[in-house]
């Protein structure tokens, strides 16, 4: 069973990786860029094959390893 | 308009951030993971609002900024 994870900074965390590419879209002319955000995406093979377990299973790895929730928000899509 | 690009390192390159989230998983006893990729997540706010028009200048952010096409692949999503 496959999951993706997506792990954002949370809104109001100051974003420099994002700011950095807004900047380089910019120099590079690119307009009407208002905004960049960049994150994580985290691509899961498991072995569960019950969905609802695999989202569990997931959500528990976001807690302890893959996101820092202080900061960081996280995304589970199960496929 | 928004757009969301997934950049990925393309089936065959070697992906040592995935490899190691597999390890650390494993370490705290998260059974059952086969593979993990793991990749960036690049969410744009454009002025654009023709959503063919804004697909096409993502893409083109993508070729030359976001992406290194010679090792990673890229999806573009707008909403």
């Amino acid at each position: 069973m496959k999951a993706r994870v997506h792990v954002m900074l949370k809104n109001g965390v100051l974003d420099p990786q994002g700011e950095a590419v807004r900047h380089a879209l910019g120099t590079l002319g690119f307009e009407g860029v208002n905004g960049v955000r960049q994150g994580k995406v985290i691509e899961l093979d498991l072995a569960e094959t019950d969905p609802e377990a695999a989202r569990a299973q997931v959500a528990r790895m976001c807690e302890t390893l893959l996101a820092n929730t202080v900061i960081e928000s996280y995304t589970v899509e199960i496929a």
